[in-house]
């Protein structure tokens, strides 16, 4: 039976659970140490006048408890995509970490390119460290 | 001699000139077919209400005509560097080309890591057909 599953913008209220989500996906990822992000600064982050990120949630009907398995995925990126080619982005980037095979099979099963390896491009970052390093010298 | 070197945030005015350096670049990374923004969509994107993008400039004395070797790498990714912890960022995240040996070279003596070797992230992209097709379904 299909569920009655909607496709949002986030409210401010929803960033606790959203914070729930941002460790459950870092403990996937066994990054959890890299979670420097709190629900204080989720809120102020996207919910001030000059939003640094926006986000949508999927909300199912309270009575619906295991929502895996029900297209979530497809529709979210969906939405997404319609998201980017409203504001008329030429492309939508992004990364994915090489041993989550599942991750990769449902980007490239929708067309996504690997550009790490087809192009050579490498992820590279600066931490916070490394930031004020940089500003002191 | 040391030469007066001023790095500000750029202006309307000089999206021309930064256009013109995105094609320099699209170029040296033998890129070139993959520029698909133009002068207005830069004025529009970074000069609107709520922009998508900042921009600093190195902007040189007229009578200087060669201005490479002047350090002007390493002070633009120092006000890059100020002006993410001024709003909080807890990392600064970039791609690299791994033929581009100059600059992985430059960004490494600062202090930054390969999250591509280190952890195994992957660069994907949706092309725009892809966005529309994912539309379409």
């Amino acid at each position: 039976m299909a569920v009655a599953l909607q496709i949002r913008e986030a409210k401010e209220a929803d960033c606790g659970d959203i914070m729930k989500m941002i460790r459950e996906l870092a403990e996937f990822e066994k990054l959890s140490d890299q979670v420097k992000i709190s629900e204080g600064v989720l809120k102020t982050d996207g919910f001030g006048e000059n939003p640094f990120y926006h986000c949508l949630v999927a909300e199912f009907p309270p009575e619906h408890r295991d929502p895996l398995g029900q297209g979530i995925g497809s529709k979210i990126i969906k939405k997404v995509a319609e998201a980017a080619l409203e504001r008329g982005c030429s492309q939508l980037r992004f990364a994915v970490l090489d041993n989550n095979k599942s991750a990769i099979d449902f980007y490239k099963a929708r067309g996504a390119k690997d550009l790490t390896v087809a192009e050579g491009w490498h992820f590279f970052h600066f931490d916070n460290e490394a930031l004020r390093e940089m500003v002191r010298m």
